[in-house]
């Protein structure tokens, strides 16, 4: 392991000088020997899904294992996506000239080497080593057992690719000691890691930041709310609720929580209840909403702090924003939260008091998205406050250097 | 400990809101509260001055410890200082509208609940909590048991001071508990506190990195490099390495080590040599230095590690200024790097290549430094590359947020 490490710091220091040109061309590169070697990547997944089977893998996750000819030819437009986007390297940020003369610049560079240790979805490998790359950064990858067969072929292909437009092939790394031990030495690597980002389940990242001495920016755990106001439009809140409910629930930026003002109108959130069953999703309501709507089932403590993923939300009545806000400072993750209202005041009061990467006013909490904000390819959602927040694009993958040209200056 | 936690963390959501002026007031009132009880501060701090020398505590330790009238003018003075610097929080980073209409904010919050531990500067007491104040941020204080006794005077003094204006006691917080077991426990109080910086030696920094589970901002370690490149100018390279060397040994950002290309000028060498030993610098040389200059002594390979903090500085000759950059990549800390040279392809060739906080150009080491910078006081200097690398300045020590404002968007 400590040989990856010594050999990702090595590398790490010829692309950080590298320029934009040719990392679009390693980039385009690996996308051609993405689509060039589907037949490949496809038997070797199919191994992966072979063993996963036999070993009883829940369909659901199967299906986040396997790879068909339409996913490898989406990692390859992914990764040709991001030689298209902006390089993050090199940008200004500051500067200033001080009174003796000394010429200040803030510029960004690249954070080093970053290790991703992620679940079984083989597609991470290609995404998460191709923003690396573009921002200059060398990737130790470490996926999941599950999946290695298939990793172990993408990170080898990328390689060979990077190597012909000439790049170090240790730019990017996958190791394939996929036992825990080994995470466990890759997150306390830190003469040669300089970032580690975990991209998973609420375990996962727990063990990193348990385990890390290694910097860890924390992506993942939402639990979502949205608080229907008393001067909530009762079919805006409707809408919302449902979308972000019900369009995807096993996705962070789903909501997992209603706040009720208690001055909403009942036949308004009886209908919202309603739509919710006939999406069938399953209610875990308070005692109030339990007596309004008799399709709710008695949420106990432990709804208020549960990220379902799932066709269940949590409902709860509130007597204030204030109290909707406290709710959501003590059981929220810090990950996506929504008003709905139509009152000036009471919308930048939600504003203000709520502590999280994305506050939404009369929004869908799912927009909350690389993708959505702008950004292009994300590398998860950062739930911390170092750092950055958010959804992490390219150019929360670089740090930042101060240059200090004098002609002579001492203090 | 966690009780600590909690009401640091219940103090920070009422200042995360608090206005400009509420805060500049409370700094003022701090600022004068300190005035006033100098004669009270003084008398607490003797009676740790008086058991640090019955413990036998170096006089140059003691130094450290001992305030005095000037001193507590100089808190007082920091503290109201820190009143007039820019908020930074509720700044306005980057905004877009999204085609569907979103409109989309990123603004800058405060972390929420910042811990410091240090070491045995009471001064810091007073500057850590009025820039984590100023930011928004309520602050826990673990100084070292040398100077409880001043700490808790100068906590307690803060703490009346902000309750007078109207904010929570609690936005500052002392640990009177200075067990080793009491900073391990502040070190994984994960959900109370948002991030930990250390001040102070290499030592505290490392446990700190070892046992926090809570994100830490790294500061401080600087093994600095001067190199002198062949088409360096001679004179500016001595007045360079003597200010670098000798204005201030012991601090973060004073010159550790030499690097001389083999080009430049013997007799300028000599000269650097001299007068590095006039001004009573220990010089721990390569053979080739040795030869020339018969006041060195034989450095070892552990040299070029060593950050001496002392008199003492190590010299080595390069036969380019690529070898002078891999050597800083091998052993420097990334803090601040410089070069001397007349050559714009060199100084360029430098800059790109050297990975540290602050890269400098013919300017001593000695300007990495929150007020050199122009960002008035600081917490430390980073040397990491998550989050904020250089002078931590008031900016800093904010996250951001965004802020997402719909009519109904769904996606």
């Amino acid at each position: 392991m400590e040989n990856i490490g010594k050999r990702a710091k090595a590398a790490s220091r010829v692309l950080a000088v590298a320029g934009t040109e040719i990392k679009n061309k390693a980039l385009l590169s690996i996308a051609e020997a993405l689509r060039q070697s589907k037949d490949i990547i496809l038997s070797e997944n199919m191994k992966d899904v072979r063993k996963a089977r036999l070993n009883g893998m829940s369909e659901s996750m199967v299906d986040r294992l396997a790879l068909n000819a339409d996913r490898v030819e989406a990692m390859a437009n992914g990764v040709a996506a991001v030689a298209g986007m902006d390089d993050p390297v090199g940008r200004v940020l500051d500067g200033s000239v001080r009174p003796n003369g000394l010429k200040i610049e803030k510029v960004t560079v690249p954070l080093g080497v970053i290790a991703i240790i992620y679940e079984a979805r083989p597609n991470v490998t290609s995404d998460a080593a191709s923003l690396c790359l573009k921002a200059g950064n060398s990737v130790i990858l470490r996926g999941g057992k599950e999946a290695i067969t298939s990793n172990t072929c993408i990170a080898s292909i990328m390689r060979s690719a990077i190597e012909r437009v000439g790049l170090p092939a240790d730019c990017i790394q996958l190791v394939e000691d996929t036992s825990r031990e080994g995470a466990n030495q890759l997150m306390r690597m830190n003469d040669y890691v300089d970032v580690l980002i975990p991209r998973g389940g609420a375990g996962l990242i727990r063990a990193c930041v348990e385990n890390s001495t290694v910097p860890v920016i924390e992506t993942g755990t939402g639990n979502c709310h949205v608080y229907v106001d008393k001067d909530a439009d009762p079919k805006m809140a409707l809408d919302i609720i449902i979308n972000a409910k019900t369009s995807r629930p096993s996705v962070c930026n789903a909501c997992e929580s209603l706040l009720f003002h208690k001055d909403f109108p009942e036949e308004s959130l009886i209908e919202i209840c309603k739509a919710l069953r006939a999406k069938s999703v399953q209610i875990r309501a308070d005692e109030r909403i339990c007596a309004l709507f008799a399709g709710c089932v008695a949420a106990d403590e432990s709804d208020w702090g549960t990220e379902y993923l799932d066709y269940i939300i949590s409902a709860k009545t509130v007597d204030s924003t204030k109290e909707a806000v406290d709710h959501i400072a003590r059981y929220g993750t810090g990950h996506s939260e929504c008003i709905v209202t139509n009152n000036y005041f009471t919308a930048n009061e939600f504003i203000s008091n709520v502590d999280a990467a994305a506050v939404y006013v009369n929004a869908s909490t799912r927009f909350t998205d690389g993708g959505e904000f702008g950004f292009g390819a994300e590398i998860g959602i950062s739930t911390q406050k170092l750092h950055a927040r958010g959804p992490l694009g390219l150019k929360n993958l670089t740090s930042e250097k101060y240059i200090v040209k004098g002609t002579g200056q001492i203090r």
